[in-house]
């Protein structure tokens, strides 16, 4: 099934915070609980964040008591707002939650239904582009993995971040569904551990070689010349390049650098915010010190400890090799062919 | 008390795998237990793992039922083996055995008494000069804490990592008696979390200001300016600077570098293995995948998934600012620096 979904009038979620020891879903009946989910993380990834954001709208405006289109458009604001400021970092909840708004707006409705259905309509189209783009992605990148090669990875990007497929593991996938034979390194990802509970579960269906190694192990691997490429996703890319990303992506940025490792990051236009100059304009999210020091409720330390946690880091776009696209692999200077990816074009 | 020590005829330890839970001891009868101990990370920290070996070597003899000098000297042997087996990285495990082979060739004994007796005070003095050389090294060190600054701090390199007082975390200790006010930020060091449960409950004895962070976060607080000097212990320095330390040490390096961030290892000239030429002959332990999988009996995953777990890694002495030691602070070319430490000078 897909990570989001639209199921006789409720969100369906898969449940992340269950696996990997559990495959289950939620139905969420409100905007109001998708907006939550998106804060606990019940669903993350920045894409399938966008794609529920814009069924939260959908559902909104089903639930919506409004008789007038006027009255459903103001109801559709305050959905809105709500969902935005459930996370701050990954452009794609307030991309997806804009969209719909244009979508609202772009022409006169003759009635509130008309408006619910034609959202509704509008979520799905989200949803099922958001897959064509992963697998445009994956077809992409999967020339940049031969046959051989170790990949590492930081954090989860597969089908579990997105509607499906996945943007940097989609590539993964590709190479590995074009036959080729490689391995992955995934990193663990603290503190959510979202490589070693998502990516290598995900990595465990698809039948994919991999290890999990602990975050501090990634530089002893690229020392040993064992790693040939790395892949990560992104939250957010600014005009120039520059990207948030899961935290800890910065510094396998920087190891990448030092040992003169070819470093992408796996992105749609979607993820592309060009109204930020650069990275420094992204806002960083702090989390709770819980996720440090009792991971899912397995307690590391007592709960007293002191713990800071930001969850998202920025990449300065010198590090980066390119940005792999559904309209094809970006380089440098991104500043010129981001704006053409911006634009629709290939590049 | 002491991380490691002599009481009534057995080597009484501090149960590091209970803390920070619980503070408790162990009394290991045997020299066998004290392997056991070391293997399995009940005492761990290059110093004292040097010193705990030195009090296997004294209990081996204590318990031999040799009747003649030459017999004591083949148990001897034997302990000497074994105990040198539990762990390949730290050298100070082989320095401990050595010094007290050494001690027991010195000089003829009348009897296999007068060794035993001979051999427990040399336990007691490496004891009791490893926390002498500590506080030489804390004093040394803490000149470069400044008030105000903040010290990023790997693993744990404290009073637990040695027989009291600390190698790395000594120079904190050190600055901290001097009433300097400053803040350290420890990474959590996965997957043993030595930082978050090791180090931060030092950090809450001793009443220091302190901040657990995921080792993903690393990165992102020297970006941000807020580190202004690194400080790390050391498992074994090679001739030319190049140490090995806790795995996640090389990446910290990098960083530093990159951030123009000053970076320094605490080590006593017992750790300096002036035979190796250069880090690449340290030979790096590989340890079981449930110490990542399942860190102290909390399962992250399912047992059957894949993961890797190399316990160190190796730091080339370019990215090194000095060395730390006892009789004062090596800098580079460390071949010429190093060798004046081993010769007992100072530097």
């Amino acid at each position: 099934m897909r990570t989001v979904e639209w199921a006789n009038g409720v969100v369906r979620m898969i449940d992340q915070k269950a696996l990997p020891w559990e495959f289950k879903t939620v139905d969420l009946p409100d905007y109001q609980s998708v907006a939550a989910a998106i804060q606990d993380m019940t669903v993350r990834g920045a894409p399938a964040i966008g794609a529920s954001a814009a069924f939260g709208m959908a559902i909104a405006a089903q639930n919506s008591p409004a008789k007038t289109v006027d009255g459903l458009m103001s109801d559709l604001q305050q959905a809105a707002g709500i969902l935005k400021a459930a996370r701050p970092t990954a452009v794609n909840l307030a991309w997806g939650v804009d969209r719909m708004m244009g979508c609202a707006q772009s022409q006169p409705y003759s009635s509130p239904d008309e408006l619910r259905q034609t959202l509704l309509d509008e979520a799905q189209r989200i949803a099922d582009e958001d897959v064509e783009i992963n697998r445009a992605m994956g077809a992409n990148g999967a020339v940049l993995i031969q046959d051989g090669i170790t990949v590492l990875h930081h954090c989860n990007t597969g089908a579990l971040a997105t509607v499906d497929y996945g943007t940097a593991l989609g590539v993964i996938r590709a190479a590995f569904e074009q036959g080729k034979k490689f391995h992955v390194l995934l990193d663990e990802t603290r503190p959510r551990l979202q490589g070693a509970r998502l990516s290598a579960w995900e990595m465990e269906q698809l039948g994919q070689s991999y290890d999990i190694i602990p975050d501090t192990a990634a530089g002893y691997y690229m020392r040993k010349g064992e790693v040939k490429l790395i892949l990560v996703g992104a939250d957010r890319v600014a005009a120039n390049g520059d990207f948030a990303n899961k935290i800890g992506t910065y510094q396998v940025a920087i190891m990448a650098k030092e040992h003169d490792i070819p470093f992408y990051t796996v992105s749609p236009a979607s993820t592309i915010d060009f109204n930020l100059p650069d990275g420094d304009h992204i806002p960083i999210e702090e989390r709770g010190k819980d996720e440090v020091l009792t991971p899912y409720g397995n307690p590391l330390t007592p709960p007293h400890f002191h713990a800071r946690n930001p969850a998202f880091d920025v990449t300065p776009h010198r590090y980066l090799s390119g940005i792999i696209t559904e309209r094809g692999i970006a380089r440098p200077p991104f500043s010129e062919s981001l704006k053409r990816v911006v634009a629709g074009e290939q590049v």
